[in-house]
Parts: structure tokens; C-alpha cells; sequence
């Protein structure tokens, strides 16, 4: 009889400080619209986020677009490091090699994939950016909206995000998520699955901060029309496998 | 009698939980020398740094040096920027402005403080670092090793990274915390008391990731002479308050 008592006392213990440590873990309501990553909501997103293995590489390798149309060569150089992928030759940076957004288009085979000078006038599209990192010899997998579903998009970055070895890069229209601008590139770092948000680590910077985008929001502004290319934007996948 | 054994069983329950998550929490022992950001310890540490305000603004602003000896300049640029002290003129972002590696020395006053040309060729000091600074209406500390002590150091630097508003750059010589190099300067973003490590967001990103560095370490590091300037190196603090 004293060991049902006690049993059910643990047991009765043990609900108690759950119970607790769930009321002190429920989380005040998030605002609508993107999150900024240096807010109070921001900063706790990313410290319980699920699916984010590929946010430290990404966030040391973080770079401001050098022109108005460089987000997507600012993105590919934050990939292409962030991959470990070899580098061009640096001198600026004595022996040591790394990806700028200057010796990104070095290469000759690079420059008949994408030039340049167009790209310094219009920027580049979803196609044009895989196309580069192929060059490099990057695993590139382009997924144009309308061939995906939001439900995909969700579980094929989530999934990406907490694992190392590959990245994401999302081409969306900004003012289908709140912003000023037009079609924009940028990495994705982190999924948090409680608010369903991406973390966009957007190369603009000299524009807006990092910023947590509900899933929703970011795959209805991927799934718009990109005029140059005649094709929907989308998302890219890129992985890195040197040859042994 | 009934109720003592209940609450005996509740007690018990209580203990029982809190010593699995004690255990649950106790971490394994630290590698020596810099621990790097994206590795499962550096992670850790950040999501359990006790001093991470600034970490965020510095993440969001981070950069690499243009150039070997433009290690100064890229700290000066982030903390700017983290600062949100008002940025030169930048064409190339179109409507928008942001300090870069670049416009930092375009005003006569800052080039009449360190002149770009010898920055390029023999990098800066410390003192010099905060000169630059104040010309834009930061108000900067400078302190040498020699004027502080250890404790000293953790204490300001801990509580200040604790604290928005105001970042730290700190001046160290590389050799002295297992790095290969010389001279060299970084911002620090967050601090874990439980190992005692400051996260130096260093700003040669060609050459080494981020780094958990011991105080002790980093201290030391600082406690060294610069002979171009004849002094010793240290750290700088600075915040920006616009005027009213
Ligand atoms: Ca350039
Ligand atoms: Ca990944
Ligand atoms: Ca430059
Ligand atoms: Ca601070």
C-alpha cells in the first residue's frame, strides 16, 4: 500500500515538472510577415530551430551582393565556399584561395554559361545560376515551382537544412513576401518547424537583415513568373562530391 | 501517513527528473586551442553562450578582409554597420548605403587619420583603429593589455557582448593562440562563461572559420607587442549614440 502511494507520488512528481517545463517552453504568438533575424522572436527561432546543420557554414560565409544584380553570384559564392568547392587562385589573399564574386566568372567555361556584363545589367535566372555551379562541378538539382508542391518544397528543404553537405539557394519575388524589389536570390539556412519558417539569409544586406519567411509566403514567391526566363522561379539544390 | 508517502513520492519524483536532466546536460570536455564555429562543440556553444546580444548585428554585417592587411578595416566596416552609424554614399546599392571596405576611407578627415595606401601595405594599429572610428562619431575606448588585466577584460568584454549597442574589436597576435600569422583584428560576437571562450568572428575567412578562444588565450594574444606602433595590442569598445 506505501509503494502504490509512493509510485503514484513519483508519477504525480514527474507530471508536475513536465507540465512546467511545457508552460515555460510555450511560445508567445509570432507577428505576421517576415521575421527579422536580430528580434527577440528572430533570435529565439534560430536557437530551436530544427534543421539547421547548414546555417554555421552559411553564416561564415555570409556576403553582401556587390551590385544591385548580383544576388545570385553573392549567393552561388556563399554555396560554393560554404561546399568547400575548390577556388580560384586569390591573390589578394596571398597563398589562400576563395570564391568572390569577382573570380566567380574567371573561367572561361563559366563565362559562356553566363557572362558577366549581362549579368551586372539583368541579373540572372534559376536555370542560368545551376548551369554555374555545374561548372564547378556542383550536383545541381533545379526545382521550378510549378513542378513541386509546397508540401515537397517543405520536406525537400527541411530535410536539406539539417544536413551537411548541401545547400539551398531560393529564387522568390520579393514583394510576395512583404518586400521592396523584384526577383531576388538568396541561401536558406535554417528551418524552424513550430512556426513552419525558413531562415533566408538574403544577400542584400545593405537592404534587409536576414529574415525567418513562413513556408507558405516563400513557395507563393517562388511560384511566380521570372519574364526574362519565361519559366517559373523556384529553388536549387547544390551538393558537393569531389572525385576520389 | 497516506500524505507523507505522497509527497515523499513527489519530492523523489522531482529529484529523479531534474538529476536526468542534469545528466542529460552535462557536456563533454573541450578540445584546447580555437574551437571552430561550425563544428559540434563550436555550435554548442553558441546556443548556450550566456553573452550573445551582439552576436546577431555582427552575423548579419559579416565580412571578409579585401585584402592581407585589411583586417582593420573589415572590423571597423562590421561594427559600422552593426552600429547603424549613418554609411557613405554607395552607387552601387542604388538608393542605399552601407560602409564597405571601400568608402570607409573616402572622407579627407579619415584618410588625414590612416591613410588607405599604408593601410594596404602595413595594415593598422590600435590606436589608429579607433581613431578611424571616432572620425564617424563612435565613441571608442581604446585599451591596451598593459593598462588592464585578465579579469578585467572578461568582465568588459562579457558584459558588453551581453549588451546591445556596443561591439568589441580586439587586436592579437595570432601565433599566440595556436594560429599561423601575425598581428591580426576581429570583432568578438558572444561569450560562453562555462568554458570561458569568446567567439572571434574573424575576418579572414580565406584562411581560418570563426573561433571559440579561451580569455586566457586571447588575453595573452592581446598582451603582446606591435612594433609598428610601439605599443601593445588590446581591444577596442564602441558604441554609437546619435545626437538628439
Ligand atoms: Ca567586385
Ligand atoms: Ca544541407
Ligand atoms: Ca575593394
Ligand atoms: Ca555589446
Amino acid at each position: 500500500m506505501k509503494k502504490l502511494w509512493l509510485t503514484a507520488g513519483i508519477i504525480l512528481g514527474v507530471v508536475i515538472v513536465v507540465w512546467l517545463a511545457g508552460l515555460a517552453a510555450t511560445p508567445s504568438p509570432l507577428p505576421q510577415g517576415p521575421i527579422a533575424f536580430d528580434s527577440p522572436e528572430g533570435r529565439a527561432l534560430l536557437f530551436r530551430s530544427t534543421a539547421n546543420a547548414d546555417y554555421f557554414l552559411l553564416a561564415e560565409h555570409f556576403v553582401t551582393q556587390e551590385h544591385l544584380t548580383y544576388c545570385g553570384p553573392a549567393s552561388m559564392v556563399m554555396v560554393l565556399n560554404g561546399l568547400g568547392v575548390p577556388a580560384p587562385e586569390t591573390p589578394e589573399f596571398g597563398e589562400y584561395r576563395y570564391f568572390t564574386q569577382d573570380n566567380l566568372f574567371e573561367r572561361a567555361d563559366v563565362r559562356e554559361v553566363a557572362d558577366p556584363e549581362a549579368v551586372s545589367k539583368n541579373g540572372m535566372f534559376l536555370r542560368e545560376v545551376g548551369a554555374v555551379l555545374e561548372q564547378y562541378g556542383v550536383n545541381v538539382t533545379v526545382h521550378h515551382a510549378d513542378e513541386i508542391s509546397v508540401d515537397e518544397f517543405r520536406r525537400l528543404a527541411s530535410e536539406n537544412l539539417a544536413r551537411k553537405g548541401d545547400f539551398i539557394i531560393v529564387n522568390y519575388l520579393r514583394t510576395a513576401v512583404g518586400q521592396v524589389g523584384g526577383g531576388h536570390f538568396s541561401p536558406i539556412a535554417a528551418y524552424d518547424r513550430e512556426s513552419d519558417r525558413f531562415l533566408v539569409l538574403d544577400v542584400s544586406r545593405y537592404k534587409y537583415p536576414p529574415a525567418w519567411i513562413s513556408t507558405e509566403d516563400l513557395f507563393l514567391a517562388m511560384d511566380t513568373v521570372d519574364s526574362d526566363a519565361g519559366e517559373l522561379r523556384g529553388f536549387i539544390s547544390a551538393a558537393f562530391r569531389p572525385e576520389g
